[in-house]
Formats: C-alpha cells, sequence, structure tokens
C-alpha cells in the first residue's frame, strides 16, 4: 500500500477505501479528531481515532506539528465543509513536537513573529497558501512563454559592470577582507579577485537578454536580481526574483500587448487551478480589511478585483496625458500632492494612485516618459524629449512593469551613453547588437514577488518569499 | 499581416500563402537565394529573390547576419530538403551587418573564439540548438515536478553562513574595499555590512529547501549556486544552475525512484519536442568522434547513448559492493588506477569511469557511502560506518546527481555536527525540523549544466551557458 497525498485523498477517495497518509498534527480535538495536514494542500484531512482502543500514551503524543503516519479506512463525513473522513485503524507518530516548546501555539500569530520563524511558517494555512501560490505563479510564467515559442535564458548572476545604474550593487569578492592586495595608487587591486576585475551582483539580467533576443528571436529571463538599498519598506527586497522578456522585431505596441496578455494569463492560472487557497486568501484579505480605517478599504475584495484585472482592458496614455489628468485633478488643485505635478517629474505613488485608483480604476499603462528619468537604452521618440517607455501601474501595488522598445540606432545609443557618461569599454558587446544586424526590439521587467503580493493579497512582501533578504537581516 | 515565424512557416505554410518574415541572413547564394534564420527553429527559411527586378544597392547590403523583413508569397521548393520557400515581393534591411567587421564570418570558428563573442555565439547552428535544449530541459524540469504536485521554492542566494562547508565561496559586501570598518580585534566588523553579518553567495539549497519538504511536503528549488574554486576544467563553473528536490516522507529507495524517473523524463522530453535540433547535435557530436583518438570515442552516437539511457534500469549497488568490483578489476591488478582501490577513498573519475563505462555500460547509482567522505546532514545507517548517500553517476559525465536521506534523528545529528565542528548556532532552524514533527525525508541535487552537456553532447560546460563565469573570467 503506498502513500497517498492528501490532496488526492480528498478529492477522489471512495468510502471503504484503505490508505496510509503521512503529515502534520494541526489539531487534535475531543480526543478523537486529528485534523493532518500534508502540504499538498490547504485542506486537512479529518482522522478519526477511536480512543477507546489506543493506547493513551500514543494518544499524548498526537500534539501540534508532531508528524505522524496513519492506515485507516475512508468513510462519509457527518462533519460540515467534507466529504470524507479516515476511520484510524493504525497510527504512528513519526516525529514528536513538544507542544510547550513548539513555538507557532494554535492561535494567531502576528506576521513578524511568524518572519522570525521563518523555518516553521509555512505551517501555517496562510503562508502555505501564499507558497503554493507562488509556485503556481511561477510555473504560469514558464508555461505562457513556452507555449508562445520564448526560450527560458539563464543571465549571469556575477557581473562585471553596473552599468544600467539600476541602483547600488553588492559586491563578490574572494579577496582577504582586511588587508586586500593593492595597486600602487592605494586601491583594491581586483585584478588579483577571484574573478581577475571588480564584480557585483546582477541589478537586472536585460541587457544580456538582450544578446538572446537578437539571435534566438524572443527569450525571458526569470531570477534572481539584487539591490543593495537600505529600504525597510513592504515593497522591498535586497534580494528578489524578476521576470524580462526581450523580443526582436517587437515595437511598444506588442510589448505592451504581450505585458496585459501575460499579467492575465497567470492571475487565470492561478484563479482556476488553486481556488481553495484563492477562497482561503480573500477571505483571510476580507478579515485584514476590517482592520483598516474606512479610506483604506480596498473597494473590491481580493478575487473580485482580480477578476476585474483579467475582464477589463488596461488603459493607455502617454506621460504627458496623464500629466494633463493631474494637473486638471482635485487633489493638485488644492494642493495635496506632496511633490507638485509638472511636466518633467518623476511620478511618484501619491499620483499613480489617483490615476489607477480614482481616475481609471483599472491598471494602467503610462507610455512616452521624458528621457531625463529613464535609462540609456531606451528608443528615443522623434520630439527630442521622451522615449518609448512603458510603466504598467496596478491599484495597491502601484509600479509592477516597467519596460520599453529599446533604441536600435547605433549612433543615438552611443550618443546617449556619452552624455550619461556609460562607458564603451563595458558595453563593447551591447553597442555590438546594433552594429551587426540590428532591429526594433523590446522588453520588460516583471517583478516577481509584486505580482505574487497582488494574487496573495499579502501586504508585506516579506510574507511572500520563504527567506527574505533585507538590511540587517540574512537570517536562515 | 502579421509576421509569421519560422518555425510556424516551415511547419504548416502553404503554397499561395502571403506572409512577412523578420530574421537574419545566414546565407546569401548567386545573389538569388536568402537563408533567413529567426531563432525559432534550426532551420532556414529559403527566400527567392528575383535580382534582376531588385535594386542592385538593395541586394549588396544582404549580408551575413544582417537583419531583414521580408513580404512573400510561399512556394514548394525545389530544393533539397525543404518542403516551401518564399518567393519575394518586398525586401527590406532593417539593420546592415558589415560583411568584413562582422566576427562571425561564414566559416568554422573555434569554441573559444565563439566563447569571445558570446554576445554573437547564439547566431551559429550550434550554439542556438544548445540554448533551445537548455530551455527545452529547464521547462521539462518544471512540468516533471509540477505534475507530480511538487511546489518550486526560492530558496536564498545571499546566506549568512556556508554551512554545508560545500566549497570555497564568495563573500557578498557593502562594506568600504580599501578600509572596511573594524573591531577591537582588528577584524573586519560585518556587524556595519549590509546585512549586519558577513555573508556569501549560496553553494546549495539543500538545507532551506528541507524547511519547505518538512511543511509542503515535496518541493524542489531551481536557481543559481556558486563554487570559488580555481577550477580551469570542462566540467565546472563558479556559477551554475542546480535543481535540488526535498521530499518528506521518501526514503532512500524512493529518491532513487525519483531521480531515475526524472532523468528519463527529461531526455525523453527533448528526444520527442526537439527532434531537429537533436539531429543536428547528433551529427556534430558524430563529426567530433572523428578527431578523437580511437579508444576515447563513444560506443554509441549521441541520440543512441540517450535512447540507451532513457531504455534501460540505472544499476543501483552500494559502495562496499563497488569497491569490490574494482578490486576484482583488470586496471587494479595491473595497478592501472593512479589511486589505489580500497574502502574508504573517495572515488575518482578512473573508478567512476570504470563502473560505469567498463563494467556495467549503463548508469550507475551508487548508495551507502562512508560517512567520512560525505556531508553531515545524511541519516547514518547501523553500521556506524555508512551513510544513506547515493550518487548517479553518467558515462563520459561522470556524478551527475548526488542526494541523500537526511538525518532525522535530532541527536544523532546534533552529535555529527558536534563532530564535524558545525555551530549550532547557525542551523539551529535547521536542528528544529528534527524536534518539531521529524519524519524521514530525502533529497538530491542535479546540476543543471551537467545534463545540458550530457543531452546535448557538448565537450565543454562553458558553452551550454550563455555567459560563463570562471576564474578570470565574468565578461559580458
Amino acid at each position: 500500500m503506498r502513500r497517498i497525498k492528501i490532496k488526492e485523498l480528498l478529492a477522489s477517495g471512495e468510502p471503504g477505501q484503505k490508505v496510509i497518509v503521512k503529515g502534520w498534527v494541526r489539531t487534535f480535538r475531543s480526543n478523537r479528531f486529528i485534523a493532518i495536514n500534508d502540504g499538498s494542500t490547504i485542506n486537512n484531512l479529518q482522522a478519526v481515532v477511536d480512543f477507546e482502543n489506543m493506547p493513551e500514551e500514543l494518544l499524548r503524543r498526537v500534539t501540534t506539528s508532531a508528524a505522524i503516519s496513519v492506515v485507516g479506512v475512508v468513510a462519509e463525513s457527518m462533519g460540515k465543509g467534507q466529504r470524507i473522513e479516515l476511520q484510524v485503524e493504525q497510527l504512528e507518530i513519526l516525529g514528536d513536537s513538544h507542544p510547550e516548546e513548539y513555538p507557532l501555539q494554535p492561535k494567531k500569530h502576528s506576521m513578524e513573529f511568524l518572519r522570525e520563524n521563518a523555518h516553521l511558517r509555512p505551517r501555517t494555512n496562510t503562508i502555505s497558501a501564499v507558497y503554493r501560490l507562488r509556485h503556481a505563479l511561477a510555473f504560469a510564467v514558464h508555461k505562457f512563454f513556452n507555449d508562445k515559442g520564448f526560450y527560458y535564458m539563464h543571465t549571469p548572476i556575477v557581473t562585471g559592470s553596473d552599468a544600467e545604474g539600476a541602483g547600488e550593487t553588492f559586491r563578490v569578492t574572494t579577496l582577504d577582507p582586511v588587508n586586500p592586495p593593492k595597486t600602487e595608487e592605494g586601491k583594491v587591486n581586483y585584478a588579483e579577485d577571484f574573478f581577475g576585475k571588480e564584480t557585483n551582483l546582477t541589478v537586472s539580467g536585460q541587457l544580456e537578454a538582450e544578446v538572446g533576443a537578437m539571435s534566438m528571436g524572443e527569450v525571458y529571463t526569470f531570477g534572481p536580481t539584487f539591490r543593495a538599498e537600505n529600504s525597510n519598506t513592504t515593497r522591498h527586497l535586497a534580494e528578489f526574483w524578476m521576470i524580462e522578456p526581450e523580443m526582436a522585431f517587437y515595437d511598444l505596441e506588442d510589448n505592451m500587448d504581450l505585458a496585459e496578455e501575460m499579467v492575465k494569463f497567470l492571475i487565470n492560472y492561478v484563479l482556476e487551478n488553486y481556488p481553495e487557497d484563492m477562497e482561503f486568501l480573500d477571505k483571510r484579505a476580507a478579515d485584514e480589511e476590517k482592520s483598516k480605517p474606512q479610506k483604506e478599504r480596498w473597494e473590491m475584495g481580493l478575487v473580485e478585483r482580480l477578476k476585474f484585472v483579467v475582464d477589463n482592458s488596461f488603459e493607455r496614455i502617454t506621460y504627458t496625458k496623464a500629466i494633463e489628468i493631474l494637473e486638471n485633478s482635485k487633489p493638485h488643485k488644492k494642493k495635496q500632492f506632496k511633490v507638485p505635478v509638472e511636466w518633467g517629474i518623476d511620478l511618484g505613488s501619491e499620483h499613480e494612485r489617483f490615476l489607477v485608483e480614482k481616475h481609471f480604476k483599472k491598471p494602467v499603462i503610462i507610455t512616452d516618459y521624458p528621457k531625463d528619468i529613464k535609462a540609456f537604452y531606451m528608443k528615443q521618440n522623434d520630439d527630442g524629449k521622451t522615449v518609448r517607455a512603458m510603466d504598467i501601474l496596478f491599484p495597491g501595488i502601484g509600479e509592477i512593469i516597467g519596460g520599453a522598445q529599446r533604441e536600435e540606432s547605433f549612433s543615438k545609443l552611443q550618443q546617449r551613453m556619452a552624455e550619461m557618461d556609460i562607458p564603451e569599454s563595458e558595453l563593447w558587446w551591447y553597442l555590438d547588437l546594433r552594429k551587426f544586424g540590428t532591429a526594433p526590439h523590446s522588453g520588460y521587467g516583471l517583478g516577481f514577488e509584486r505580482i505574487v503580493q497582488f494574487v496573495s493579497g499579502m501586504g508585506n512582501i516579506r510574507d511572500v518569499i520563504p527567506f527574505p533578504r533585507t538590511p540587517k537581516n540574512a537570517e536562515f
């Protein structure tokens, strides 16, 4: 007799069937009802023991989070919310869990306390549901791109330059930390370092992904990226996962179409394939809402707003139009924005939220930003002022995707790099892509944790990745 | 009219159909036949131009690796090896490629030269085929585990300890490299570093994956890992990708069954879904063989040996039995092994190759190694000498998978950590897994590049990852 997973048993178990189930005790009520969970589903199996015919010392070891193995016969359940239960014939304790020492008592713990116990928190309903969704979304990403003929590309984690200038980086080194070798000028002599030069952790795989696009046609990355920013917020991690598709022969319209289609596919995939976890998280989000002040509450429930995103076209407007709307808005006229609105500003969270949550009440794609607030590699428009950038803004989350059509002109790219002091010696290969068979191409980046947050309704990004890395924290 | 990808066009294009194709010029023969490739397939589309009715200055720009867009009508092809071709009506040069400056001339380049041009090498047949296979294998990994109900888990890249002791590590830091803050004893004061302690790049996600197994049941990782070893070989990278499944309630037999099933699934997936790339690589491997001395040649062709692996059970023997076989072998008796065989030695490549390639002539799984040559976390056998380890050895590649049943006993694990000087203060959370509901569990690691090498037949691991990281090399 092979072990059956609880998910399978609950879905297809038939009364009279004899099975082995293994898992961890969630609760043990009335010396009779053991709720067992094995991680395969959010639902527990109810295992019913005949306590009069079981050794008392064995039953005493059935405590929260003890690992057990039970052999039993499936029976129809009288309990509500469950079709079947298990009449236990044999019970074995695989691993005890001392009820007073076990950190996660059967009560509500703060998310912060759970973070300190990141090695045990996936034994809770909330975190295990989030991790299953994280898996679901990751798989859906691969499925979406594979079905479209994109190729997954592993871009390097250790890189020789922070050419993109996307943020502060972590240095990677094997040099003696106390007495590193020095050059005659007293600088660290990185020629003696492992890679023979100064290296750091990647902030984006985009530039390398463009190599893939300009040969394989359509590629995507899905890997870890790093920012050494001292941001202690509910939206920032020092280590996070990014998805970066890059496509030859795509203009900005094609790029936006793909991004919108992808996001909708991801959300639909989860709604269709993980209804039980979504139902649980929907209720959880509704409970959370009750503790918030009225004006901070969502107008819609979690699942409702996911369906809303799937069912509606994203609004597409230019940056210039967005500024116009903001200039004509009440908060602007009443001087309620902290950063006053004028053409050229980098839109802040307050502006984005107004556009998305108040004005359009749906996801918004803003295009054609001023070139001075965007990266060097974006395609310059003929107006000399703007670039073919696009940011997708989501309610509650803000920017979830940032992308652009890339500058394909060698001379324009070269000039922009010079203006922005980006050394050609580091990006000779990137320039080469414009020298040998350049073509229009586009791409974007999706912060994976942002979409997991949006879909799961979790307020803090530290609760959607198993072991978050943040300033002063690299535990586990 | 939307662009059609060449893979789709070659598979389903019908004579008379009018299409747009975009891609890069591979060759241009007789001022008439353009071979276009867009990365979607190894096969080129033959586009036929009517040179008498095309401007000569336009045709002169149809050079190797120029990006072009053509509108044309599908026609049956007279050429051999192709069902259809395209009669060009409009030709547009999207991006020129100066024929004398373009580094990859239409001739055979050394793999080393291609590595120096890693930004252009996926425009070659060999490397593009390898990258498509790499994608195929990665997707197959996710599909295999997803279909089985495993959850993908992102374990941390930056970690606070090298507890596994699996090798030399890279330090991750934001401290001033020249004058780092120091403690009173003159050591670097890592309390002031970004994460508040000394951190490095992960060598394995296994220990954190066990957290997943002991709550979610069955999980796997697929992410980058790092070794700061000064190994300049055809089998080592400083940055490589690993797949590490961890499963609760699996013993070593279950673990071996899963690993064998997975490897066979991956190979089958590629053979079934990427026949054209495999056919190309099969021929390429056969050509390579001809340049090797007779005794170094494979007995079977590439595809033949992949099918052989799929069709045969892997041999399963204990380490003790392996030593016996080696002691009775000709090379041992003739003193041909560099490292003499005796119980307790770490098997070297010479021993492994004898067992796999000469004795059993198929993949071999060796189990129950001496505990002194294996990691602290492996389950101890009752003999007091061996642990429940398993290594899978492949012809040509050597160890492709290493795994074990994990030690589930708190006291045995604690004792082994003490013996091996592994501080409990760093792995308190790992010990906790044995304290609160421990259970038998197992897992293994597959070096992703090793399987890509085996399936593609590439001799050097640097040619199966887009941007290899090796000692003194972090270019691109």
